[in-house]
């Protein structure tokens, strides 16, 4: 099935219906874009995390793990430039008060907002005729300044002093601990520090489900190297990153590398690229991955008066690390796995018989194999099988309805097997136990007979990428 | 070693200088007890998490896991008393301006200030003379309730209609979704849902490194079963998690299991037991299994309008679940892990040899095997080994100093196992190459010899619980 025959609404009932994505505190009306992940989508989250933990962190030479606070000392984001420069420039329609992000406006009327001022911004507007897509009305306001970090009150009083923020995004954690990191790991140039965490962005216009959502998850790393190396790990770890979306399944059809024009550039930047998805609304952001010099270790040097120059043993030169940032959104890329897998298939066409199924690369899939016994006098074996490959992974068990049935409920939410246990397997008077199961794949639909000691190395070996 | 000879100074200070727990945003003079988790620390934290959830949620036949937001509708914490009731008592001294709980000035005097009103309070520290610890004075303020939530505001505007809170607890998560996740996982009583994540409590006196801050990680489990099967579950999983923290080395002799008192119980809790831990500074919270009957799914159907029932197939009746939470804090029991794992070994009296050795259960070691090359010209051999066994665990490696200094690295952080490569492994032009290494034991300090294709099974084996 072509990613443009799929749509947002298929993704986003088959989510809600088999508990991937719920809308947030629904029983009370929701919270406007919030979501919560159900029984089966924490399952899916968790292994698009691991997966990124295990090439990121885990198996490669370079780089190590943090998890540091959400709530930061707020001089982080002075220095950081989030105080100052983090906002959106807004403005309302005088007639029917709605609130529009000017920049958004300049784009969906073919203009390039990026890098205008707000006076250009409004210029332009003015210039273009463009209106207030609610009223039509063209009476806006000024542009003004919206900044887009959450503020909270650490302590008793409510003031200034107590102010912090909820962080907007995870690098900076890594930055103020970079030279503790680096005392503690006696790691030498380059190496890289990856964190996984919740970032908190007050956007005017969430949306499309959880591509753009107020609360969300990050997957950073920053990579830290010698000056005038910066460029060949940045094409390192560009290649890195597409090859990990290539390696989980991801088709290169539905993915671009789009490259920042120069004018594009924060002025710090060497080099930016994106990674796109071709979700059901159009392409989509998923990574972006900058050279970012010795600007933030550099500005936080400065502003804390701390030392965060390394000191080169080869060189005996002292010198600020460059930066490379491979920056990616954990609930997007959630989002480009399911909408990737999301196929339906015609079985049979005469009997006008389609399944759908979610063709979620195995280690992705909530659960790697579903147990069901043929009968249900066949319970207690199947929930022995289930019970010892539940030690070692994600397993679901149904005996409700036809084996059919059963398998199609898995189809749905992407389990790479089923496992039925039948007659032979356990034998009666006549007959001795065969031992063996038979294992359907979702993909192929093709069953095989496989020895119950056997099916532990058969799952490992179908969730391996 | 004896808990009572350990000292958190010892601990914290192994924390931070090898890279388990940095002060949070400390080139900025920190933020008020807040912890950021280096990369031993994110490991080890991780697999804590990892262990709870492969015992409550994969392994466990009855429960599903969720991930819902932090930032919920706020009806929520009208429901659930957090807006109204979740606040200390707080007062200032006059004379010195020191913000005290009255609660904890009380219980410091050896009173039980539990269920006590704010005149109550007030009469017994008039009473018994209680002064200022600060000044000294026994010139008080009125007490005045401080609500722990922090609050933060959604949306454009900074008014009562976008205030949100950062969620003090993980469990109400659990019960909103309630309903869609019986429907949609199609699962009968009993059941539960567990759930990871970040709370929020704006606590006047943190403390204790990571035992009392601010922001930390909850693993809450809500087990829902038939009304009066309640006290059979609240006794089952009392069992449970004193059997999950027995099964990861925590010795019986520094747990206690703490029943509340009538008097102390919630008016709607039918019985409660708090697992407390023999930390260096005393007896701490680490788990609180509760039996809080049918009074959250009550209130969030009473105050929603939302049927928050029950249909039972097996009676045709309709009721409202009861409750038994088992309630644990993944930053204090990861505390109780690391204390209770510390330990000062004597090797050699006569050299006045002693080292330190983190005793963590090799589940939650943040490195299951460091690789040494017994000299850097094996260093390829090495780093092969390394990598492939990359594929499966977190593997340290080290090639700097004598293999005795570098045991002891390793010792001081709690890897099980030191994989030796040496000459025999690689075979030189006369003498083939054994393909085998040393393995030396942390605890032991056995060295045997393992071939190199047997290793992965080796740890494997070694890190089962």
């Amino acid at each position: 099935m072509e990613n443009s025959a799929k749509t947002m609404d298929q993704i986003v009932a088959l989510c809600k219906n088999r508990g991937f994505v719920y809308p947030g505190s629904e029983i009370y009306g929701g919270l406007a874009n919030s979501w919560d992940y159900g029984p089966l989508g924490v399952e899916f989250k968790n292994n698009v995390k691991k997966a990124w933990w295990k090439k990121f962190v885990q198996e490669s030479k370079y780089n190590v793990g943090l998890d540091s606070a959400i709530l930061m000392n707020p001089q982080t984001w002075v220095t950081s430039g989030h105080v100052g420069g983090f906002s959106d420039p807004l403005m309302d329609c005088r007639d029917c008060h709605a609130r529009h992000r000017a920049d958004k406006l300049i784009e969906d009327a073919g203009g390039h907002a990026e890098g205008m001022s707000f006076d250009e911004m409004t210029e332009y507007i003015r210039e273009h005729g463009i209106a207030c897509p609610e009223c039509g009305s063209k009476n806006f306001t000024d542009i003004r300044k919206f900044n887009l970090m959450f503020k909270t009150f650490m302590g008793v009083t409510e003031d200034a002093k107590n102010e912090v923020y909820l962080r907007p995004e995870t690098a900076q954690g890594i930055f103020v601990n970079y030279a503790n990191i680096q005392r503690t790991t006696r790691r030498k140039l380059p190496f890289g520090v990856c964190q996984i965490g919740k970032s908190f962005r007050n956007e005017i216009t969430p949306g499309n489900f959880i591509f753009r959502i107020r609360e969300f998850e990050q997957m950073e790393c920053e990579f830290f190297c010698k000056p005038d190396t910066d460029l060949d790990w940045f094409y390192y770890w560009k290649d890195y990153c597409k090859n990990f979306l290539l390696s989980l399944g991801m088709k290169e059809e539905n993915m671009r590398l789009r490259d920042h024009e120069k004018e594009e550039l924060s002025f710090y930047s060497k080099a930016t690229t994106d990674i796109e998805y071709l979700f059901p609304f159009g392409w989509g952001e998923l990574w972006g991955i900058a050279d970012r010099t010795n600007y933030d270790l550099g500005r936080h040097q400065e502003a804390s008066g701390k030392s965060l120059e390394y000191f080169d043993p080869e060189t005996n030169e002292r010198y600020i690390p460059y930066v490379v940032e491979p920056s990616l959104g954990a609930d997007r890329v959630a989002l480009a796995f399911l909408c990737e897998a999301y196929d339906e298939e015609v079985v049979d066409a005469g009997k006008n018989d389609t399944r759908v199924v979610m063709r979620l690369h195995p280690a992705l899939a909530p659960f790697k194999a579903c147990v069901l016994p043929l009968s249900k006098k066949l319970a207690p074996k199947a929930e022995e099988v289930r019970a010892e490959l539940a030690k070692y992974f994600m397993v679901d068990y149904d005996e409700t309805g036809s084996i059919g049935k059963r398998y199609r409920r898995q189809d749905e939410i992407g389990t790479p097997l089923c496992i039925t246990i039948d007659f032979e397997t356990v034998g009666d008077d006549k007959t001795a136990a065969d031992g063996c199961v038979t294992v359907r794949d979702r993909d192929t639909m093709q069953q095989e007979r496989v020895k119950i000691e056997d099916l532990r190395a058969y799952i490992e070996k179908k969730i391996e990428f």
